[in-house]
């Protein structure tokens, strides 16, 4: 199967599913609540529609490692519906923690509705991600179901870990490189760890093999962020520019800019001094890269990737077809700066 | 058995598993993270101590239920921790969510870690209820243990439409009676019943009975709201004085307080009109009583309660000893005005 068709395939049917499961939770005597979540998911409300969806990149993901183990993808589709809730719960509360008011250019949940009734609707949209795979026991027997939801709820461990680090580092002037990787491991690579291993469990993988699939998502997950970070300064003739979008204007500790701190450079003094606007922004970038914050990450970016390739084919030592997997690996991570 | 004698022999096992579960489940690598938990849960920092722990009645009413149903308590130990875990964490966000700055006479979570990280905290320990409900299976079969799982989710999914419903009204001038009763069956009936459901089902009740149990919870949760509604007002001399804890200082909209608007009398109108200090309390208080807010109440908290006792005694058919559930029981609802 090519990425192209997967997407084509699982899409309308991950859409199906993530829509029974919120309808079927949310009793219909509580409109308002059900449109807080409905319009989080981009299918009511201003500005509604594909491009509110976001790409559902971990559904997929999940449903495609469940081909590579040789499983029934529509049986696994309630996970794949959880893995997406669990991300879109997060995403709710994220915006209320960091007052983002804005995602896929429209106003985010609190702005509409207030922070206490975001905090709300983000519980509930977590608590409709654990009945999503509980609903996996119409297919699975109630120990795989139980697998299942212990891979989950050690998945949401690491993302509140993941993201109390994140907070709690921005208080900070200076970071080590592993707070940094602590924090990817439990804000990126968790989730998407938790969807190849959720694969490969629905698919029948052993245990043995489960862990392959885990490491894969992990790998993935850490080289995806590295070159996040990268895209994030270096990314488009934008954000070298003026943009306000570049993580060097929102000060975000990026791997780079660790990198950049730690030569205690010029690049080094200039950020600390906070003394910068966004027209410095590109001088700043052009600093970093001269004292080596580019190359450094790049050069992670390829080992990790490397890594995950090696990873993917251990995977697919049992696996029939990896094309998309493979294509969807590239298109993650094999992003051009 | 005697309630005395079950809070002290639940007690510390219930404290245990709570300690045991926490400190399992968050790695020492995260210690600021952790402490917010223990903080808390009453067990560290400023003013910890038992005064700070709650009554820890959710899992006693759940143990006291196994018995009941004639099952082993101990066993049934990590869903007693995983109900006050779930009550934990609604405090956590309910504080958050309503600016309540004390709790137990101590600051709460978010006063102490800002609200970004009190929300974070409020979900890991969202994350470690579901969890010590799914460590049910070092003594039950994967079926049951999906079983509570199902109860316990069904119970968040109400806890949050009632608090939605709780911070929506809050805006309304008026509440009409359904609303309010929508309120309390999501606010506070619906966890009780979760704690007496459970415990039936892990005493090995059957469907049927695993009914009554929950029944017996719901009436129990309806009857102590009437009650707990009664005391807000007229609950003991500082309340009818000048105190600013009195719900009518509040302007809480409870079961007295719609009975008087609903009158459209003086009450209503000094009420509605919002202009009035704590000195005025009194004099408002009165008003109501003489519109018959206070007997309506009574009436309604009257009948609960015999309905709980009457869903008390089903579930008691096949119950060896109800005695220390009889005396929860009058201890949550018989508490006099």
């Amino acid at each position: 199967m090519e990425l192209v068709q997967a997407f084509e395939v699982f899409g309308p049917k991950i859409e199906y599913e993530l829509k029974t499961i919120i309808l079927d939770t949310v009793s219909d005597e509580y409109p308002v609540l059900r449109e807080m979540l409905t319009y989080h998911m981009g299918w009511e409300g201003e500005g509604a529609g594909p491009h509110a969806q976001g790409k559902r990149i971990r559904p997929v993901l999940l449903l495609l490692n469940v081909v590579a183990a040789g499983g029934n993808w529509e049986q696994a589709l309630p996970a794949a519906a959880g893995v997406e809730l669990l991300h879109n719960f997060s995403l709710i509360h994220d915006d209320v923690q960091d007052q983002g008011d804005r995602r896929h250019g429209r106003s985010t949940v609190w702005v509409k509705w207030g922070i206490p009734q975001a905090i709300n609707a983000g519980d509930l949209m977590f608590t409709i991600s654990n009945i999503a795979v509980l609903r996996l026991k119409q297919f699975y027997s109630p120990k795989v179901v139980l697998k299942a939801q212990e891979l989950f709820q050690r998945t949401c461990v690491k993302l509140t870990q993941g993201q109390f680090l994140d907070m709690w580092y921005e208080e900070l002037d200076e970071l080590p490189f592993d707070a940094y990787w602590s924090m990817v491991a439990g804000k990126t690579a968790a989730l998407l760890a938790c969807c190849t291993e959720m694969g490969g469990l629905l698919g029948g993988a052993n245990a043995e093999a489960c862990e392959k699939f885990h490491n894969f998502g992990d790998l993935l997950g850490m080289a995806f962020q590295a070159q996040d970070d990268l895209l994030g300064i270096w990314g488009d003739s934008e954000k070298i520019g003026k943009s306000t979008s570049s993580d060097i204007y929102t000060k975000k500790k990026t791997l780079p800019v660790l990198f950049g701190l730690k030569q205690n450079g010029k690049f080094a003094e200039r950020w600390l001094s906070g003394n910068f606007g966004v027209e410095d922004v590109p001088e700043l970038a052009l600093l970093l890269e001269k004292e080596g914050g580019r190359e450094y990450t790049e050069q992670i970016a390829v080992d990790l990737t490397r890594k995950a390739v090696n990873a993917l084919e251990k995977v697919a030592d049992n696996c029939s077809d990896g094309i998309a997997l493979q294509q969807l690996m590239d298109q993650l991570i094999g992003r051009q700066v």
